[in-house]
Order: structure tokens, then C-alpha cells, then sequence
């Protein structure tokens, strides 16, 4: 995927409203971004999807919806407190902060090798300028907030940076409650807040954004297993739904560079094309042992383990967690949908169109009503038809200008299907429906309209 | 419903693992409540059908998921900055804080006037002495965060307290990006954040919670009109969902007591049965006239001002908002649904039972499939049935213990059916339904299963 690719894809998300610059008529946040009228169907779309593939859809998962304030010994548990922070330098050039880690990878992806005297051997990205830099210092990630009338130590609360421990501390309210023993897992989709020193790429990196995590607790000793599980688990939620295998890798974090709380990661990344490094993180899945319910129980005196009754012994639950980006993944369904090929046009020759190719389950609109003008005697069947469809699915209904022209703004937000109502429909009951990708036309009685959605839009 | 009714409910909530206290192994928080394995899927359901009803099964209204944290520009130009706040006081007594609206209403739901004296009548509610209380002063409802490096002023930023704003001034946007023209709706679902002062009455009042929001922009004249149509279309949301009529009414705020921005608003209110009040706000539609917009116009520098082609003239559109609270939906269901009454046992007696009538749209499981007993033959039949559902339905499997209790168990979470595999199911692939409410058991072949149900749980 070129990078001409990558912005083609942001101009078109930003045109048809599917992504929107958060506070745009206030001069716009750095920190995240609004999702329009298509991107909110297309953002839960991919949340229904991953909850029915691994919540709904299994019998050894349950699912979750935690707070986004805990309380402030939950991250002190967890490590957030103390080891959540990012090295941060300021550029004594222009007195704009970078996180230095950045600043390096950047480096390397452009050179191929690290730089040899550190930060010294890189420029300004503002000036280009050979850089001068202060000192890294350490700079929490965690967003506070104060809860209650005065703003002092005893209200200070942090905004959750991960939904994961959400999870943690429910355990022993959902074994008890659910009766699920291990192996089983605790999935949960929400939003999570992190203080980034340089948000940006588009949507890739924001301040506010949405997790689909699931915390899958195992028997220690089978943890690698089910940790490789995972990974060829999680590859497969993206190739199911249509991201092509050739755009995916896996990435496995060097031992020395792993979190404080894992034994071994593995992300799937995407080739986003972005300026500098092509590929991105869309999720990872990190084998975090039995460190969270132990810290958890140490600190909170309440017994976190398990008693396997079967071989009567008592043991801490490993925990592998698949941990999915939501705005991530979003992104990288845009990019991998997106095509430009040509269409037959109503004058025998072809026009060039932009396309979505999106799985229809993802599809923000799966159909679009278009009656074949604007007419007094085609509207009300069409409106008809229109609104016998959105009792069932995201439906919408055009009239306006050109069909040709009405075609194309489907295709370009990924909608599956086209139903043309013309002046026979009022004869023979009966409607064209043209589809995305083949464009093939079906003649298509009102009376087998939905069975024949129906049997495209499965699961959608 | 009797307050004892009340606290049943709360007690099932926190036993099945609807709803679980926010922290809890950390000695919890006050600010909010986590939902646990049915809570999620109860509370998903019911933002399914908002969305459905308001926003997807219409065309005159398109949806819209905007960011918790936007500019600061935005809350002070929307008023919130300035007036946003609650009357403070403190016991001189116990020092704990209140809010002295508060104690006011509950000194006149109690007494049936307001206290003649005002708060030197009110006596502190936790020692029952004659108060004594301090001036009230301000105390703003708004949470603030830090975003970037250094916790300074440049950074201070608010989480939402509603979702509305996010709404306004995406108007241009969404009005561009989907040619819609008033008379249309933006509707949203998502977290707000508010610093209250008593936080309470189990999930009803908290610091974090879930809204479902939509700003319908209507033509100057036009607003009063719409402003019933929302109400009446509003409350029906609740009747459709199966609530009683007798535990719903409409309050009328009366007009020196209008939110600064609002020309009238009228509440839906849910009999919970609280001590003190037993009426509580589900939600309110307001009529917020142009104040929204024309002040995020003034403040912006942009025009969101509507041009009306067929009068040629400008205008700066009305808005009506309904505003649901989701939490406060989901517990209203809850204590609708909640019913004892008796069930034929296996000895052709009868068994107290307690029963949750939820319409099958909201059950949070959709059906249990109950091999007879736990058998090896049994077995995997039953497995093969539940794996068959789940692809469309959230489906419990359970096989422990005595199957009147199982059902008992189903009864209590309001499945709406339960599927018991026994050993002439080995032979004729048949099964037996029971359908919740009407105890009445059907005979079913599994190649009729999924249609069997399908008719009783369309749109679920």
C-alpha cells in the first residue's frame, strides 16, 4: 500500500464523513478524533464482529464493561504508577517536545541502523536542523482527574490507559458469579486514555481512544500453548474479515524490550504506509503470566486464585491477552478496502471509480435505495422499498442527480448493494440490484428483495 | 413498586453478575459500577434498540460518535464553564458535603412543603440532629484532565458532562458530509462525566455514565411542534420495551427552574421506589431553541446558520433534544421486568420462582440449552444444539445440577427460552422448549429450532 494510497484514503474518509477532526470549528484537537455518520456504523460493525468472534460466539468467554476511573491503588498495582512513562526531550531549537523513542525508531527506519552517538546524531523534524536535545526525562502516560469538591491527593484519579485491568480486578466477581473455571476468558471493548507526547498518523495514534481486549486466564504450564492460539486467533479475525494476508505480519518483541509484566509478545502490524516506517501496530498478544492477579492479590488482600478441584490444588491463573486496537483496526479496514478501478457507464463506455471493498458485515450502508429519477411515481414505491429494508438493515435512499453519479458515491463508501427502482418496478414489482464488486445486475421481485440481501448480508 | 422490590433487584443485579461494584477488591469506588457478564450484554441490547429505533430504522436522522475530550472553547462558549455547577454545603457536624438542592427536595418530598426556614430546617441526614450547615457555594460538575507534557493551564482540558456539545459543532459537518436539512437528527451514544456531590442510589446517580443522545435541528416555528412529537415518541421507547405504563409519567419543568438554554423540558420518569422520592428521571427532552448553535457560531467564527433553498432565506435551526440516561434505562428495566411468582416443579408441585419478564430483545441470554442430566450420550448432542444458536443468539450451556434448578437459574436472568435435551432426543432429534412466560413446553424438531425461535425473537 503506497503512501499516495494512505492519504487518498484519508481525504475520502474525511470527505464522506466517515472521520472527523475532533473540534474542527475550534481550530481542532491534537488529541483524537469524531467518527461521522459512516464511521460510527463502520466502527460498530467491527465491535459486533469482534464481540460475536470472541465473546457471543464462544463458550469459554464472557464479556465485560468496566469503568474508565478505578481506583488510584488499582494502577498502583498494576505498575502503571510507577513504570508508565515514556522518555520525553524537548528540541532547544524550537522548544517542542518529542518522545525520544520516537525520535531513534524514525531514525532507524530511514538509515537501517540505529544512530551511533544517540540523539546527537538526530535533526529537528520542524528545522532538519542537526538536532540539540535535553536530557530524556521520564513522563507519565497516565491522564489524572479529581473526583469530589476539592481538587487535592485524596480525589486525584487516573483515567484508565488499558481496559485490561478492569478485567483484573473483576476476576473473582465473574468466576463466582458466572461459574466459568479455566481455561476461560473476560472480554471487554471500551475507550482508554493515554497522555501521548506526539499523537498523529491520521487516526493511528490519538490521546482518546477504543480497546477490544480480552484477558484469557490458564493453567500455568499451558500458557505458551494457548499464547500461540491467540496469535493465529487474532491473525485470523483480520483475514476473515478481508484484510489480505500480504498487508499483515507478525511481530515478536525482543526479550529485551518486553513489558514489565510479560513473558513474551506478538503483535500483528499492518502495512499502512506510513512517511518513514510502512507498517503499524494494529494489536498485540502478550503472555503477562500471573502477574496481575498476584500483584492485585498482594495489594488488595483478596485471594485471586484458583482451586482446581480436579487435582485439588490451588494455583494463579497465566493470563494471555489478545489486545486489539479499535480505531487501529478501523483504519487499517479503510486502507486495505480501498481501490480504484473502472465501471460500465449508462453511455456504453467506462468511467473510473473509487471503490470500498469492505466484507459487507463491515459495510456501513448495505444497500442503497435509488429510484431511477426523481419522479412523483417512482418515489413513494421506492421510500417503500427503503423502509421495509431499515427495519432490518443500515439502508439509505438517493435521489439525487445523476444515477451514475449515485452509483459512484456507494461504491466509494463500500455499500454491497444498489437497488434501482425504475419505471417497470411499477409493472413488475420487481427492482435491479447491482453488486459492489462484481457488477452484475439481478432483476429482483419485491417479494424475494430480503431473502436475497438476506443471503448476501449473513452476520452483517 | 414497593422499595423492598427495590432492593431485590439490586441484590439479583450484584448475585448474577449484572452489575458489580466499581473496584470492589480495593474497597471500591463511589463514582461508578462495572457490568459484569449479563449486565453488558442487557446494556448492549438496549443501546441496539436506541440506535435502531432513533437512528438506523429512520431516515431523517444519521449517527455521530464524537471524543469525551474536546477544546476547551467548547464548554465555556456552551456555558458550561460558567454555569455549570451545584449548590454546596457541609455539616458543621460531620464535614461531609452535600448538596443543598438536595437536601431541599428531600425535605419537601418528605414533608410535602419546602422548608420554610430553608436549610436551617434540614436535619443532618446522617446524625439526625438539627443541622447546621455552611453557605452554599458553587461547585463545578465539570472533571477536569491535563493533556501534553506539564500539568499547566494550556493543557486543562474537560471531560464531557454530555454528549450533546460533541454533537453541535459537528453540525457543519454532518450536514456537508451527508446532505441532510433540517428537519433531520444527530444521534450519539457514549460516556459523559460529571463531579457529583452525592453520588447514589445504586447506578442511578454516578460520576461515569452512558447517555443516548440526539440533537433534532427543526425550522424556527416549527420547534414546539417537534418538541411534542419527541416527547411522545420518547416515552414510547420505554412502553415498546415492555415497561408499564403505570410506572412511567411525565414532569413538566416548570419555567423558573429551565436550564439556561431551554424555552421548555419535560422529563420521563420511572418509578423505582426510592426512599425519600420514588420517582427518578429516566430522561428529558428539551427545546433548546438556536442557543446552541448560535453561540458555538459566535464563539467559532463559523456560520451554522442553515440556508433554505426553497425560501430562500437563512436561518440558524431549533433544536429538540432527547436525552436518555442508558445506566438509568437499563435499572428501569431491571425493576420493571422483576416479578416472584410460581412454577410447576419435576414432582408436580409448585416452586416460588423469580422471574425477570424482560422483552426477549433485551434478555441478555436469548435461550438455555439444559442437557437432562450430565451424561456422556447427552451431552454431545446439547453441545452441538448451543454451538448451532450461538452463531446468531447469545446462548447459555449448563448442565450442573438439578434441572428445576437450571431453570430457576434461566428464569432469574429473564431467558426467554430454555431447551432441555433429553434421551428421546438421541432418537426422534427433537427437543422440548419452555418458554418463559407462559411455562408452556413445546416439542421441537431440530431442523425447526432456529426458525422456532427466530419468530420470537425478531429484531433481538
Amino acid at each position: 500500500m503506497a503512501a499516495s494510497s494512505l492519504d487518498s484514503v484519508i481525504a475520502l474518509a474525511k470527505r464522506r464523513g466517515f472521520v472527523f477532526q475532533s473540534g474542527e470549528i475550534y481550530g481542532g484537537s491534537r488529541s483524537a478524533w469524531d467518527y461521522g455518520p459512516l464511521g460510527v456504523e463502520l466502527k460498530e460493525n467491527i465491535k459486533r464482529q469482534w464481540w460475536r468472534t470472541m465473546v457471543q460466539g464462544r463458550d469459554d468467554v464472557v464479556g465485560l464493561d468496566s469503568a474508565v476511573i478505578l481506583p488510584r491503588q488499582v494502577w498502583e498495582a498494576s505498575g502503571h504508577v510507577e513504570v508508565f512513562s515514556d522518555p520525553l526531550v524537548e528540541s532547544l531549537h524550537t522548544h517542542k517536545r518529542y518522545r525520544a523513542d520516537h525520535l531513534i525508531e524514525a531514525y532507524e527506519a530511514k538509515h537501517g541502523h540505529p544512530p551511533e552517538n544517540g540523539l546527537a546524531d538526530i535533526r529537528d523534524p520542524e528545522t532538519g536542523q542537526p538536532g540539540s536535545w535535553t536530557e530524556p526525562r521520564a513522563f507519565s502516560g497516565l491522564m489524572k482527574t479529581f473526583l469530589g469538591p476539592v481538587d487535592d491527593e485524596a480525589g486525584m484519579h487516573y483515567l484508565r490507559p488499558e481496559t485490561a485491568q478492569g478485567i483484573f480486578v473483576n476476576f473473582a466477581n465473574v468466576v463466582q458469579a458466572s461459574r466459568m473455571k479455566p481455561p476461560f476468558g473476560i472480554g471487554q471493548i471500551g475507550k482508554s486514555f493515554r497522555n501521548e507526547i506526539t499523537p498523529g498518523n491520521f487516526i493511528f495514534r490519538t490521546r482518546e481512544f477504543e480497546q477490544m481486549e480480552m484477558e484469557f486466564f490458564v493453567e500455568p504450564g499451558t500458557d505458551e500453548t494457548w499464547h500461540q492460539y491467540w496469535i493465529d486467533e487474532s491473525y485470523r479475525f483480520y483475514t476473515e474479515l478481508g484484510i489480505a494476508a500480504d498487508n499483515l505480519r507478525l511481530y515478536e518483541h525482543p526479550r529485551e524490550k518486553l513489558s514489565h509484566y510479560s513473558k513474551r509478545t506478538v503483535d500483528v502490524e499492518y502495512r499502512f504506509g506510513f512517511t518513514g516506517s510502512e507498517w503499524g501496530e494494529l494489536m498485540g498478544v502478550a503472555n503477562r503470566t500471573d502477574f496481575d492477579l498476584r500483584t492485585h492479590a498482594e495489594a488488595s488482600g483478596k485471594d485471586l486464585s484458583f482451586f482446581d478441584q480436579a487435582q485439588n490444588t490451588r494455583w494463579t491463573p497465566f493470563v494471555i491477552e489478545p489486545a486489539f486496537g479499535l480505531t487501529r483496526a478501523l483504519m487499517a479496514f479503510l486502507v486495505d478496502a480501498y481501490a480504484e478501478d473502472e465501471a460500465p457507464n449508462t453511455k456504453g463506455g467506462v468511467d473510473k471509480r473509487t471503490v470500498l471493498r469492505l466484507d459487507p458485515r463491515l459495510s456501513p450502508v448495505k444497500a442503497a435505495v435509488l429510484p431511477l429519477s426523481r419522479n412523483e411515481r417512482l418515489s413513494p414505491l421506492a421510500k417503500q422499498v427503503a423502509a421495509d429494508l431499515r427495519r432490518e438493515w443500515n439502508v439509505e435512499f438517493d435521489d439525487a442527480g445523476a444515477i451514475g453519479r449515485r452509483y459512484r458515491r456507494q461504491d466509494e463508501i463500500g455499500t454491497p448493494f444498489c437497488i434501482t427502482v425504475d419505471f417497470d418496478s411499477l409493472d413488475d414489482q420487481a427492482v435491479t440490484v447491482r453488486g459492489r464488486d462484481t457488477m452484475q445486475q439481478d432483476r429482483v421481485g419485491l417479494d424475494r428483495l430480503r431473502s436475497y440481501l438476506g443471503a448476501a448480508l449473513i452476520g452483517a
